[in-house]
């Protein structure tokens, strides 16, 4: 266990991991506090995500190119992930929608914003590389097109309309699984050295043992699941505390936290003038959201939900994925970023955030207005 | 007559000629055959287009280089016009409006992405002159932005609204028609030069006799009308029988039957490493389509139509063609492609063929709503 | 006063000098001649426009890089803002909202659009500086995000919509004018070198002695607000007469009047082949009026309008900014030009004109419902 101690005694984040046992003692003492359970379950989640994607990188290495690519890439977002069951088993459909475009607009428009100011504050003109960048784009291009569909035909009054967008949602779940699937294949297999310079990029520290990183792999997740179901529960009473609308909650508070770690990752890019590793993370990190983690849920709502998941998403959230998507596509074209690119980005992040701070909730509600078929699925809008 | 016995020897594809007799005694004999006579009818209309543009391009071969571009470019979308025309004849301006939009979302979609697979799957990487994409993008644009704003206009309940979006799409006709002719004056006069590799890729196969070729373009077109007429009048009930909705047959099956031969074209070029010419095909042809076949409909419709035809589609249709242009845009500006961008460009026109397919029918009638002015107008929802 | 008089001499526009006592002394004796009115205060504005446009650049040339920059680009659009302030508080907010969206319009397309087709039809091919267009079609693209969320919120009947786009339109406006800021403190400063030849374009005639220079930027500043009332009170009764819808009026007329003399500019120089600086009034212009004029008119509003002005805008309106943003970041990205060029980017503009003068002033007046607090408000809808 030494690899791992060290890491902890080094990396000060991790020292939050002291807040593991706290939150999940306090869950059981202090159910009703709340406020409390959303600060320390949030505290808890950020070192967890950051082991969890250190562990991950290690079993990559280990196993070798293609097959690390495809483990780093399908386990790259297991945080959100495991959020998004607990809030699924919960019947939360709301929360997880809002997190999931959430954790796509957060991405494309704050992490990669903020990686471009912190490293154009430090470095003058930086370059990527454009084809890694296009492709991720093209990819989130296409999960958005899947969105808007659902969405449009849902939004009619027609009696079959709900039972159209379920039917559609499964289909397109499949498509962008494929799409997502042949990508992987296109990028770490067929032209890989199209996008060679990201790869080199992402070696970085030595790897733990393949022991270790494989039981911190289990073990973690374990945890994060643990910590998410007092997250999930107590999120939504914490944010009337603090008088944020649950879509605030939802779309900036969630993508927040279930991104922390990654966020550390690829400003460190930025700032060392590895901008491809940033991009890549950021970038990368948003289309596996929206062609793996959100489809995926969709199938699994079958096995574990209360009722099945669509795609049909509040008409608020598509138009600000359609918009990030559009944003980051324009900004990425050129390969090239100084420091005011990000303070674009960031703007267009702040423009989505205050609006969302402000919205009246019955707007909000307004939006998916199917509620889910079990009375356990009304929690969110009480 | 010999290059075309030749060329019908050769061409297994023009043994479907065969079926051309078929149908025209078939709908004499059996009219109600509804489901046999649609599949006859898309089995004899394959060939004829087939032959239509390859006499087109002979003619145009002969006449000259200026001259002749300008016949291929007006003549090249004969079959969706020719259909499109019995389509308004019979009033089924619902149906007229689904075909233009679905030729325009299948060329720049489904022609151009096949292309860039089968391609792909050939050669690892091609290039194409950006030049030329970037000119029809920027057109389909301009057609894009001129098909939203009757609709926006329409889609009010006030009283006023269909009167106005007439004499808007009237204005708009002209206007498009008047951009198409000065993109022809500066792709094919101007600034040739800059589109040169196009055009030196277009020309390919030696050209059939100047008389042969006008005896079989006049001889064709009378067929392909005849046809044509016999499929207008079938392919709604043929759609029931098949399980299908409307907006899926006008979009997609409809689009595919007219678009049948210029895809053998296209897909032929992309194996052959000539992008260019798939490229061009399939842009050209979209924004053909957009530019002037739509326009001179809605033209022709005050003379041979039983009422005026406007340019207000359904807004699905308008998201879909707005969707397939900036994707297409996106796609191509970059100048290059691998197998992976014909997937993504095909995933998308999964996405709208599922959704189509999916579409309740009433969500599709409830687009236009406006009936057409006569009795015989509203065969198309019964 | 010896340069301003030389200047008067070899510039027919100015002799429409001529025409300011002119309007001011009819508006005192015939106040109820609208349409005369109307035609004296345009022709009246135009040669005041030149006259500050030329006084701004005296000054700037002066003041030396940074700081002349930076007042160029802050004094650029007076005459936009001293007419938007008449308007506000005679508190015509429908006006002021048409015209702000109508100049943003007017900029990116026409302006831009007819340098490029003057520019074109006497060189074959004309460069422009990426960088400089890409900064603007950025700093666009935020702004249009911005306009897009109040008018969202707003639309929906929600008792409490109405104040949420409020509070929600203050937050962009400060978001904005921080946008803005930082734009400048980007291409003026920071990284001025990537922006270089916009710059070195920019410099032109002999500025005038600085004195003469800020005499003339007081005093026809004060003449420009003077016939700015004139013209915001007879132009709505000026083109019911002419038969012109408010809609065309606020977008069309009062942008192409207030952006007369940046016009002469632009042209001209693309005529010189010194794209860079048509590129820059036009797209700068518009950004300009965007992300300055228009967040500094909702604070103003707060002081000397009958009621705070939102930024929420005519559905309609917030479609067209973002279409003419799209279309102009798309025509730009390539660096290059040619006369079709233009000519694309003036049809997308004619569409726009065409449907806004065939507009049933009923739906325009449906768009941003909540009329102002005060009965002056409501002048422009009798």
């Amino acid at each position: 266990m030494n690899p791992l101690l060290k890491e902890i005694r080094h990396n000060p984040l991790l020292w939050l991991l002291a807040f593991v046992p706290g939150v999940l003692a306090a869950a059981r003492l202090k159910p009703e506090a709340h406020t409390a359970l959303f600060v320390l379950s949030v505290l808890a989640i950020v070192p967890l995500a950051a082991l969890l994607s250190q562990a991950t990188e290690s079993v990559a290495a280990k196993t070798g190119d293609a097959a690390g690519g495809l483990l780093n890439a399908t386990l790259g977002n297991l945080t959100e992930l495991v959020i998004a069951l607990a809030a699924l088993r919960a019947g939360e459909y709301m929360l997880v929608k809002a997190s999931i475009a959430g954790a796509i607009v957060t991405n494309t428009l704050f992490m990669l914003g903020a990686s471009f100011l912190l490293g154009g504050l430090k470095h003058h003109v930086q370059e990527f590389n454009r084809a890694g960048a296009r492709l991720q784009a093209g990819l989130l291009l296409l999960a958005t097109i899947a969105l808007l569909m659902p969405s449009a035909i849902a939004e009619a009054d027609s009696a079959s309309g709900p039972a159209v967008a379920q039917k559609l949602s499964l289909g397109l779940a499949v498509l962008l699984i494929v799409g997502y699937g042949l990508g992987l294949l296109f990028s770490l297999k067929t032209h890989r050295e199209v996008f060679a310079s990201a790869e080199h990029a992402e070696a970085g520290e030595a790897p733990w043992p393949i022991g270790l990183a494989l039981a911190t792999l289990a073990g973690v997740t374990v945890l994060v699941a643990l910590v998410s179901e007092v997250f999930v529960e107590s999120v939504q009473k914490a944010a009337d505390a603090f008088g944020m609308t649950p879509a605030f909650v939802g779309f900036i508070v969630v993508a927040l936290v279930g991104a922390a770690a990654e966020m550390a990752a690829a400003f460190s890019g930025a700032r060392k003038n590895r901008l491809d590793l940033s991009v890549g993370i950021a970038l990368g990190s948003a289309s596996q959201i929206a062609l793996f983690v959100a489809p995926v849920l969709v199938l699994l709502s079958y096995v574990i939900g209360p009722a099945p998941m669509d795609l049909h998403f509040w008409p608020g959230a598509v138009v600000m994925v359609f918009i990030a998507t559009l944003t980051a596509a324009f900004i990425t074209s050129g390969g090239r970023s100084a420091w005011f690119v990000g303070v674009l980005l960031l703007l267009v992040y702040a423009i989505f955030a205050m609006t969302l701070y402000l919205l009246p909730p019955e707007r909000y509600a307004a939006g998916p207005e199917r509620p889910p078929a079990t009375a356990d699925g009304s929690k969110w809008h009480p």
